[in-house]
């Protein structure tokens, strides 16, 4: 097994990298709304965008970006408080510019920088704002910047996200840091999350590109706040080298587990601070087809408002579990089908235990809830997916009349 | 056009038909509990069932009953109060005797009775209660009967669901009546919701079946409260000719816009009376590639948290429709989409009119609010869904625990 160490710090634990986080006035309230990721030297870069088909202008703009620099950048320009989405050709010379200025400012072509934006979708950025938030936030840039930048990328999260690995490989080791911006949309219309991975191992763009999508799909792609999907999601990856290790094709699973053990407590952590949560939720499918069948179940049930309800309300109701898994598109045997909440198992052979849901009944008072389901097809498909509950408080937050 | 006049009443509406509504014991609080619909002739017979592939054991069997009865029928049974859903082999055996009871005690054979139960999942039907209400029922069966059935297969339904409307054909009129319970899913684990609709046309088999998929697809199928899809939803038809009208496939257009007159208010009905709801939406869809592209993103929005919460809390905010609109899988242009609330058009040309959400807010204040979004294709895709809003009352009622 490989040991990774949790340590200190988030995108500038790294080494060859320094960040910044400044105010510029995005955000009426004057909270840090800038944030700057350079790396020291020309790394590898990868994203991973929103399928949404209504993609906001910067996430245009990075993917033809690691599209032209052949997958290689220096660095990652991200405002927050406006999500320059739905702003037409306006949106576009916003993004366009916001990846010039940065350039300049750090001396390499525009087709290495990525930009992001998150915030309210269908607002002019205020692009003189951001010119000066640029400037300003080059002059700051540090080796300790990690913190600032992951505070300047947060809109309405209730706590920033960062983590940071150090994993052994080639007889030396590397780091692996991140930060992310959840799904806290408070203010409606937030364009939702955002992250960035950065390393010192040095791994071949299209590497990259390929084990940042797969870390991804287990780790930012596995947790649903409210089912919905941005205009503005997409995480990025650098890879500069600085440790001197190398990481090939022949690392793959080492530097998928490295990128995954930086991303998941992103991943969590945003689950953790989703509007309204009160507990955190482990979506297990077992007993599936396939892996498709496994993810589309356990996509369902952890988007399943009755599931959803239920675990807020500590309601043991294993009867919604077994009619999602039924639902949800995936081959699905009744009589074969397990359903556990926590240890608990209430359905199994198609016969219910109704007499254990007072056992299901006192775990469901935890914070952290696993709940299982076996398909019961034979197949060794399995999933997990990590929801939040659905609280009256989600709705209250996004009933608000946001003028 | 062909003339539609809503009449009074419901299931016997139409001539040859008798039902009644008894209590048997099912229901703890001593209400109406099992429905008697039968048609004075063997008609034919229809059923559009459950997609869950958790289906309950009456379901199963009045699937099987269609099919070896060729599409002929004379009686609809239904319980409330108990699903016999996840009840195994003793579930399969109870639908089976509430079959043949009901044959013996009209006089035909078990294939051509269709049973259907709704309420708790999980819990086993106390069969000999069924049987003295299947011999109450029976003996209380009258022409004036359809309310009383139409009581008796509410759960927790706010109100109970009866249309009917006679239709000019061939120089003279026929009749169809329905109705329907829904998903006031007030106790959790209810399985969810039914319909009956009869008619007095003589229409074959076959042509029935179809005309029953189509007429459900545009109503019982477009509507939806939370998303889910239970283990006992089905929808009977049965067509006795007792008009002397025969309806053949040169008729289909009258023949399946006859049926959608009957189920349209029933479906709508369903909505008005869904958990928590305090607005009835209507979404519609247009300019999209296809039929199918359209529905797919009527129903994403429908079902979407986001737009739900912001019209029960009277937001006009479009940027969640665009944002559902172009994750929901279909064709979709930014640039050419259109997005109105109401009359007020906020989002075209790729452009927000911000300055006309007060007007929207405005309009969201009543409690029929209309929804659409043109995915700007250029296509003649169109498609029509009718959810609720989601209330925090919702989450009240799915989060209490059930014990």
């Amino acid at each position: 097994m490989t040991a990774f160490r949790t340590i200190e710090g988030g995108i500038t634990a790294p080494f060859g990298y320094r960040a910044a986080g400044v105010a510029c006035g995005i955000k009426a309230n004057g909270k840090p709304d800038l944030s700057l990721v350079v790396s020291d030297t020309l790394a590898s870069a990868a994203g991973v965008f929103t399928t949404n088909l209504a993609k906001a202008a910067p996430v245009l703009l990075s993917h033809a970006h690691l599209s032209e620099s052949g997958g290689l950048g220096r660095a990652v320009v991200i405002n927050s408080g406006c999500a320059n989405a739905c702003t037409g050709d306006d949106g576009r010379d916003h993004a366009a510019k916001m990846a010039q200025w940065t350039a300049e400012q750090i001396g390499c072509e525009a087709a290495g920088i990525l930009v992001a934006s998150t915030g309210v979708i269908g607002v002019k950025l205020d692009i003189e704002k951001v010119h000066r938030g640029i400037g300003d936030a080059t002059a700051q840039l540090s080796p300790q910047g990690g913190s600032a930048a992951a505070r300047a990328i947060m809109t309405t999260d209730p706590f920033p996200k960062e983590s940071a690995v150090e994993v052994d490989a080639h007889g030396r080791s590397f780091r692996v840091g991140g930060m992310a911006k959840g799904s806290g949309m408070i203010e409606p219309l937030m364009a939702t999350m955002l992250g960035v991975v950065t390393t010192d191992a040095r791994v071949a763009p299209e590497l990259l590109q390929r084990a940042l999508k797969a870390a991804v799909d287990d780790t930012f792609n596995a947790i649903t706040v409210d089912g919905e999907c941005s205009t503005n999601d997409c995480v990025f990856a650098l890879a500069n080298g600085s440790s001197g290790i190398e990481l090939a094709e022949s690392d793959w699973t080492l530097l998928v587990d490295s990128l995954k053990a930086a991303c998941e407590p992103l991943a969590i952590g945003i689950v953790r601070g989703g509007e309204g949560a009160t507990k955190l939720v482990t979506v297990r499918v077992s007993g599936a087809a396939s892996l498709d069948d496994a993810r589309l179940t356990a996509r369902a049930i952890a988007n399943s408002l009755l599931v959803k309800t239920a675990i807020h309300g500590g309601d043991p109701n294993w009867g919604r579990l077994v009619a999602v898994a039924g639902r949800a598109g995936a081959a699905f045997s009744l009589e074969r089908a397990i359903v556990r909440i926590g240890p608990v198992t209430l359905f199994a052979d198609g016969t219910p235990y109704d007499e254990r849901a007072p056992l299901a009944a006192a775990y469901l008072e935890g914070k952290e809830i696993d709940v299982e389901v076996d398909l019961g097809t034979g197949g060794s498909g399995a999933a997990r997916m990590w929801p939040c509950d659905l609280s009256a408080e989600y709705v209250r937050i996004n009933a608000d009349y946001r003028t």
